[in-house]
């Protein structure tokens, strides 16, 4: 098992360039005071589709070969990646099937639909998604772009980390939120290639924590039936991600639901941008450790913006 | 009455410049795509206080004589207008008194506190408001800052259409949003000034159509209790800033609670931004004349993004 360096995510950002936004990195002088440290936003939720997802999505695609671009790519998501997949695929004029599972939300299916993609509809369980997905892969071909599982969409999704460090070189602490580990491998990855000095810190509901427990077990642990409002992060790691993790992560923190939501509402007042909840969890780790960032200077992957606005939880 | 000129903005500009955001220039592929138009949002919400109101408010502190800054400033608002007035005061070294409703919401007068100016609660009815800051004049030799009947206060907010025209300067159409009508008189004072070519378009909520009215009628027509979702546009034009307007606007448009509201969603959902209802109020003109705008490169002035999260009318 080959694990990404900080030249593979180079390569994956010369790559997507063209095709992705370089996003902005935000500040806030109040939100710098109430927390006592140097905030720096990664602001991924301005990236095409609303999250980074697209920067690993675009990679995986670009990395095809003729051949397999004729073949077209194929993923099992219902959230962002799927999205993000339909898109890049779009965009470079190859087929995306999405299997998606029949209850997913309205939006997230006319979402998906809009960008051009072919959706399978399964049922909501492991069994029928990965049967949908081999059948689809049977018949076409298509190459799977599994949503974090994979190393070309881990180098993608590293790109993120590589603007911002580009921007704002003199960072002490990068912190990334964890799910199913594609972002935190990528952020590691590229966060530790630059500078050893750099700490890279994981944000974690503490309802999904198994990135938490594998890390500090050593036993790779998937969480059983996690509920969190931080729905980008119900994912477990997988091997291979646990595998960059274990290498490049100085610690991950966990983050309760009330401070999820009440650090997500934060950041929409007083910055004026939305951002999902997944996002804020990595400014909810620093509101629940105040003491470990106090005076740091630390940069935030905020991951998305994608947010049903009629189902809000406060 | 000695109206704004062009120059009076550009010297206001240099004025502020030091303690205000040069807010950012933003556009959307997908709305762009949705209207059929270029749009250009001049972001606002970023601005210090979260609305252009700072720029008007710290211009007024700025141009006070030292024996006059030395006396403090009073105005009655419960809105952005206290907020702005006091940050501009307390950077500046100076006492601010503001008039509040007894009624306000407690998230505005926590606001205005915090930013360490002294409030004087008042009855919620015009004459107890104006009782209330004429004492304080008396008392104190403060100086009244009105929010929008003010020569330095139209000439800051002008500012943000000056910043506006030197990143984009070939727009076809400025479109602003229109209560008491400060903001309105210095966009168009600006735009006309840089060039006759570039139409001015008020945006108002057909539920507050006061400077609809008294533009078509040329009679200035205040109105009497309206109620709309945009907050920011509940007052009415003064003397002075009807006979801007009269001067410089090519028309004023006016959209529908819903469509207010609609375009308010599509801004947070689509650009990842928070903008209040009185800045939706400029999209949802676009969206009520289609023909109109189609085709056209327009500028945007998104006023502010201060919501009350709590209470959100979708």
């Amino acid at each position: 098992m080959r694990l990404p360096e900080l030249s593979d995510i180079q390569a994956a950002h010369s790559r997507i360039r063209p095709f992705t936004h370089w996003t902005p990195v935000m500040s806030s002088k109040q939100l710098n005071e109430l927390f006592g440290c140097e905030l720096y936003f990664k602001c991924e939720n301005f990236q095409k589709v609303g999250a980074f997802k697209f920067r690993g999505a675009t990679n995986a695609v670009l990395s095809l070969t003729p051949e397999e671009k004729s073949r077209g790519v194929v993923t099992h998501s219902s959230g962002n990646h799927a999205a993000a997949l339909a898109l890049a695929a779009r965009m470079n004029g190859i087929t995306a099937n999405i299997v998606m599972p029949e209850n997913a939300p309205v939006v997230k299916k006319n979402a998906v639909a809009g960008y051009g993609a072919e959706i399978t509809f399964c049922k909501p369980t492991l069994q029928s998604r990965e049967e949908a997905t081999r059948k689809i892969m049977d018949k076409t071909g298509a190459t799977l772009v599994h949503p974090y599982d994979n190393f070309n969409v881990i180098c993608g999704q590293g790109t993120a980390a590589l603007e911002l460090l580009h921007e704002k070189g003199d960072l002490d602490i990068v912190i990334a939120p964890v799910g199913g580990g594609g972002l935190m491998s990528g952020t590691s990855t590229c966060v530790k290639g630059i500078s050893n000095d750099i700490q890279v810190i994981g944000a974690e509901p503490l309802n999904a924590n198994d990135a938490f427990t594998s890390f500090t077990t050593g036993i790779l642990t998937p969480s059983v039936n996690p509920l969190t409002v931080a729905d980008g992060l119900l994912t477990s790691l997988s091997e291979l991600t646990f595998s960059v993790i274990r290498n490049n992560v100085d610690g991950i923190f966990t983050a309760k639901e009330e401070t999820i939501i009440d650090c997500m509402l934060l950041v929409w007042e007083r910055m004026k941008i939305v951002i999902e909840p997944s996002s804020a969890t990595v400014l909810a780790i620093i509101k629940e450790n105040p003491g470990f960032f106090r005076g740091k200077k630390t940069g935030l992957i905020i991951s998305g913006g994608n947010v049903d606005f009629r189902k809000l939880p406060f």
